[in-house]
């Protein structure tokens, strides 16, 4: 298979069920658990804070202490997304290499940018990674994504209970 | 590997050369040579002839002899494009179980159709399937059939010469 010349397999993370549920897809049909000489590449894309001029709609002034405790929330949620992610390939196997990325931005444009970048052999998604409405108007993100990225893209979805595909 | 359950993989063919490189690419990476217990599904989707009352729009009816030669084109090009991929998948192992499927209709109804019947365990696809005018006004097949269908989707672009990220 041609997992053995080392295939690097960036797999987009985030704090939603779909995601992990990906992640979990591609362990267990695409990665040898022994011997595999791929590099899983996990990427969390960390929303940008909308602090417009540290201003909210109200006209408050947002006070320096309150924006630094978005960011440190923002890095928790990173850091318990990863962790979570981590732990799901160790679970899975313990020899298999894992690398981890947190970068800023729009989760669309962290993704394309860190494929092609990486110049990975495969893309991993879960479908979703917008709630309902905000991916009503900007599409889903595995969608932008399937678009732009010149490497393949494997997009996972998460079956519903009562599915009849699920698997 | 979960591949030694037998997985369901079904993989969209059509006479573009994206859907011959989305097949080798996923006999390279996703099927194991030897030993596999995974059925690769090989679909493809003849599109109707749109003999609409049998007149075409200048007003001349179409002789039956011209439906049956059309008819005759497009089972030739099924039976082209199905050769092509049982040789591709025989040239990577003569162990690899190949089932072909020839279905009537909008390829983008027709797959997404066979995908959820056949509870396949992953569709795979190249990225387009139509020409470009077409797409346009229809969106993209795998674009629509990663909207729809409940199983992984995997969506593989033929690289362009010249792209930084051909693999």
């Amino acid at each position: 298979m041609a997992e053995n010349k080392g295939r690097k397999i960036l797999v987009a993370v985030d704090e939603g069920e779909e995601s992990a549920y990906a992640l979990s897809w591609c362990l267990n049909n695409f990665i040898s658990p022994r011997n595999s000489k791929d590099t899983l590449i996990l990427l969390f894309a960390k929303k940008p804070l909308a602090v417009y001029s540290a201003m909210d709609s109200t006209g408050y002034i947002f006070s320096s202490s309150i924006i630094a405790s978005m960011e440190r929330y923002g890095n928790e949620v990173a850091d318990r997304v990863m962790e979570k992610a981590i732990r799901m390939c160790k679970e899975f196997s313990d020899e298999v290499k894992v690398e981890t990325m947190v970068e800023n931005g729009d989760p669309r444009d962290v993704i394309c940018e860190v494929a092609e970048r990486l110049m990975v052999d495969i893309l991993v998604m879960g479908s979703h990674g917008y709630g309902l409405i905000k991916r009503a108007f900007l599409g889903s993100v595995s969608n932008h994504c399937a678009q732009n990225v010149t490497c393949p893209v494997l997009i996972v979805k998460k079956p519903k209970p009562g599915d009849a595909a699920a698997h």
